[in-house]
């Protein structure tokens, strides 16, 4: 059953859709029409949230993880008083408007995560409800329930064929996150056509195998039916659940209504009114708002309240547990104890794997800043990632902060940058270096919206050996340099290694991502401290007076250099040695900084890197020599590949001399 | 149960398994020690193949998708006769070998396809049996089952994990590949531990979910047990099947078995001992083969005759179907109808999206190659990738060249390497560019392999307009061109497109990615025919004596370019512009023709390209411009996103009017 209110103010969305989606010339009016009820249904009747304050720490969560059903979003975001206006929906999809083609965090005020790629926030969401999870866990205390909302989650068949979805159910169910709720819009159409002909999962039986409460198929137009699906997943705190709502994709138009051509382009003008007409709507306005619709979708004054008594909640709280009080402010408010910097700057500069100093940094930063929570993809031993004497956040210990990710690198992504948007939650994840590959989509999307989530890959190069080129990256690293706000840190030995957490952990505005050696690296003297790495490259080791060459390199490379330069001098050349683990952050600084370390007059230039040499020629410039690896690794022992394939320093030599 | 020739053929696996890890001081010995029974086998009483022909075109497939366990592969393709001997096993992992640390394509004879990254092999096995259940219903006449053959899978708790595992089983149970036969090693362990703390699925309901018939689990220890499960799995003729087989990881190890330390480090010689006297076999020498075993598992004479029976009923079959035959013979020996180069040539060069024009070569091509078999992830409407006159491949009419892949990209790039490795198919897969990311793993696969995989990228920039970063590529063209061995060709106009197409299916020792535009651009005059990008680079339009600036761009900017080369005459600045489709190309050119095209002498060098600008340093040199987009992209339409980011001839100008 539909009350005619409730029909009213869906009607309302799905033409403000249709409309804005014509006015656009562009966009997905197939879901709108279909899914509206859904939506309506959970803003309506279950979301808690301030539109007022979209930050609001403990408000539901919203993700539509089928992003091409923006104008659903935004219509709901309007009706219920979020900062978009009416003129900003008839912007829909233009340049600089606050309503793009796809939902992107920060552009919109109450959009939550950015969605397109499918199956992202499907998996985003699981990172925000683990964060919920976490944290009621840490600060619940007494009855209190101060961390205490929903994760509802609008996704689609698209979402559910990708991979992800599958990774991050299974893990959804594995941690019983019971305040997880999927409503699937399952239309049973995709762009080539119907799902019969690709897509026959029996999706109750898949997500029972995850251990979800499946519920469904429901009537997805009837919104009672909603309510009592959504009261149900409620009432399973032990299971995620996700509710099968049966729709029809661009419902009401009478030509295209349950047809891969309703998906993604504009109804247009004609069929728009006949979709008008079809639902008893009038045809005369476009983007018309009737005002019960308006009155009843309104959310400010309940929204309003909603928050103030949980801030009331709060007051108490914190009266009565003054330091977990002062502890939950500091990470509402995303206050870190800097003494963190001093725990780092203690740890020794040590021959050591820089990995192996990577765990020593989360080792020393992860008992003062409890925000740090993460792990691996399977692979926390080799990765050093595991906080010691931390529990595992697991059904029986949320309260612990490694997280066991399983082999399902794409979902780890999504859900740190889930567990980032959240916020009270600084996520570091790990894997093998060549395994970013299986993630790039969601690093992609945590640079894309400024997400604080710290990447840490592990051999990082043919320095891992004997597994040979499926294990052994090459194009990698200019893989993540490429990306857009990603930094990007390949640290030489131990102290770039803290230093590169020291920088990870301060950044707010972006990802960063950590290239650490499977190998043993020897320590080098620095004197620049934490803050070592800041500048992207520095003089490793000057020579006496003007440098007749330039020797740039990263990482494990760096002591090839080295040894270069002591053996270049016995012949009278004179080497100035550049350790240069982020490209990102020297292209930071200013002409002067960068004239220093690189002088234009200088020429000869060489870089030396175990990975692709694409993108050094612009350091290296038109008389340099970049040595790299441009070709697939092979399996031996490393020492063997450094050698056969020429990273050594007796290349640089033979490279300096040529020069000559 | 388990014979004592079983046994001691099995025992004879683990053990030179666990004495080439150790001798290699690196490796994987607990899935050998647990999973060789089951692979044991298989080999033993059900594989069809013939060692002294690696290359029998009805051969069974054997894919190792748990790579990591390539000596229980090693060890069966020395003791069934392959040319891998026992001193290839004695230099597992070591620099030159024929048995590198993961099982790699090429290198060794028996080898299916190169496995290591976990979920590939999987995926990979779906291709080819796709491709046997195609060739299968073309060619199987009157009885005669010319292609006949099963694909053989031994899987992983990792591999389950992996989502592209969950693609590729969804597509496998919807399209009923019955030939297709999965053996999961389940062993309860993964690097971290227990499966219990993150992977807990219900195995048998989630693949039941996907349509497969389920078997077990079974004692993956009785090979009894396994061969009356792949009795059932092959009485099923439309499922494929997946056989749970329980096993202890490190069997047989006293102080490893059942633990996470026997997955990736060597036993020992201490624990090698321990348990080989655990397992009642002899301490004293290494690499032991009883000669019972070397004989029992022989399998070079009934490999033999098994070909030869399948060459004699070929030769009756091409007796009676004498187009066929030929068809068939054609198709096992590579041999390729030239004609289709007409058929591209006669493409006329329209004004046109270049995705448009892919479409058309597509459909010049595809009624002479009848091998071109492919098909889009849920956009082939969009990437013009559909063949016309042609059914779908599907259970109804395997028969059909169009796949609907659904939105699984990485399966989708995987299963296309298992057609391209079965052989009689060319297979073209595609999606929106941006969306490359989801299934890099498989195209970098396609690159290491040497397949001729074919992969269509459309919407290839911000061109593509309202759908907004999410959708719009800038880092991954450059994506591309660092992935050793692929080909990346960006078209300008249809001319190009069709020479790219052509360039991509006469190449045969690797894959070729397009990246074609959404938007219409005008057609070029050119003169090159069909070869006309195999060079790379060439001079678009030349200006008038000596050129004063060089112009390079790709794709959607070759116009932009030719503007400012106009504009440019007018205020006396003579512009050379360069039509630059694919770096790999041009660099494969000698010195004399990169000259002809980018004299040294002209420093005043200007690019142009609407994504990243990293790597074109090295193509406009220390004194050159490059203009691109160092950013995410927006939503708006796509004119506006031109002028924005100042992708225009103006900018071209400007810059060539600063270097003056």
């Amino acid at each position: 059953m539909t009350s005619e209110e409730d029909l009213l103010c869906i009607n309302t969305m799905r033409f403000l859709a249709t409309d804005a989606i014509d006015q656009a010339k562009s966009g997905h009016p197939g879901a709108p029409l279909g899914a509206s009820p859904i939506a309506y249904t959970v803003w309506k009747y279950f979301l808690k949230h301030n539109p007022n304050n979209p930050k609001w720490f403990n408000r539901d969560r919203f993700v539509l993880s089928c992003g091409h059903a923006s104008m659903l979003l935004y219509s709901l975001l309007h009706l219920t008083g979020y900062d978009v206006s009416l003129d900003d929906i008839k912007n829909f999809r233009q340049w600089g408007s606050k309503t793009p083609g796809h939902p992107e965090y920060g552009i919109t005020p109450g959009v939550e995560t950015t969605t397109g790629p499918l199956g992202q926030g499907f998996a985003t969401a699981v990172g925000m409800a683990i964060a919920e999870k976490h944290l009621a866990a840490r600060f619940n205390l007494n009855g209190y329930d101060i961390i205490d909302h929903y994760t509802y989650v609008l996704c689609s068949d698209g979402d559910l064929m990708e991979g992800i979805s599958s990774e991050a159910a299974s893990l959804a169910g594995h941690l019983g996150l019971g305040h997880l709720i999927y409503l699937y819009d399952s239309n049973d159409i995709s762009i080539e056509g119907s799902t019969n002909i690709t897509f026959t999962e029996d999706i109750k039986k898949r997500f029972e195998s995850c251990d979800f409460q499946v519920i469904g198929p429901i009537d997805g137009n009837d919104v009672e039916a909603i309510k009592d699906a959504i009261k149900l997943a409620q009432s399973d705190e032990a299971h995620p659940s996700i509710i099968i709502c049966k729709t029809a994709i661009g419902f009401g138009s009478p030509n295209k209504q349950g047809k891969a051509s309703s998906h993604g382009e504009p109804l247009g003008l004609e069929e728009t009114i006949l979709t008008k007409k079809a639902l008893g709507w009038p045809t005369t306005d476009r983007f018309f708002v009737p005002e019960e619709a308006a009155k009843a979708m309104d959310a400010k004054v309940i929204g309003a309240k909603a928050e103030a008594a949980w801030e009331m909640l709060l007051r108490i709280y914190r009266a009565e547990f003054k330091e977990k009080g002062a502890e939950l402010d500091a990470l509402i408010n995303g206050d870190i104890d800097q003494s963190y910097k001093d725990a780092l700057a203690a740890i020794p500069n040590n021959d050591c794997a820089t990995r192996e100093a990577s765990g020593a940094a989360i080792n020393a930063a992860a008992p003062i800043i409890k925000e740090l929570m993460g792990g691996s993809a399977d692979l926390g031993p080799s990765c050093k990632t595991a906080i010691k004497n931390e529990k595992d956040f697991s059904k029986e210990t949320p309260v612990g902060r490694n997280i066991h990710f399983g082999i399902r690198e794409h979902a780890m992504g999504a859900i740190a940058n889930g567990m980032a948007l959240h916020g009270g939650i600084i996520p570091f994840v790990s894997t093998f270096m060549m395994f970013y590959d299986y993630m790039r989509s969601s690093v992609r999307l945590s640079a894309l919206m400024g997400q604080r989530v710290i990447y840490v890959y592990t051999h990082d190069s043919i320095g891992l050996g004997e597994d040979g080129p499926t294990h052994q990256p090459i194009e990698q690293l200019i893989g993540m340099r490429s990306v857009p706000n990603l930094i990007v840190i390949r640290p030489c030995d131990a102290a770039e290694t803290v230093s590169a957490w020291n920088y990870a952990i301060n950044r707010t505005d972006g990802p960063t991502a950590l290239v650490l050696s499977r190998q043993k690296l020897p320590a080098l003297s620095h004197d620049a401290g934490i803050e070592l790495i800041n500048k992207g490259a520095y003089i490793a080791k000057d020579c006496d007076g003007n440098p007749d060459v330039l020797i740039l390199a990263t990482g494990s490379e760096v002591k090839l250099a080295l040894d270069a330069q002591d053996k270049l001098a016995a012949d009278g050349i004179k080497a100035r040695v550049i350790s240069m683990p982020s490209w990102e952050l020297f292209e930071k600084q200013d002409a002067a900084y960068k004239e220093s370390i690189l002088p234009k007059e200088i020429k000869k230039r060489i870089s030396i890197e175990a990975g692709s040499t694409i993108g050094w020629a612009k350091y290296v410039g038109d008389e340099g020599v970049s040595i790299g690896i441009d070709h697939f690794g092979a399996s031996a022992p490393a020492s063997e590949l450094f050698k056969q394939f020429g990273i050594t320093s007796d290349a640089v030599i033979e490279a300096a001399k040529k020069m000559k």
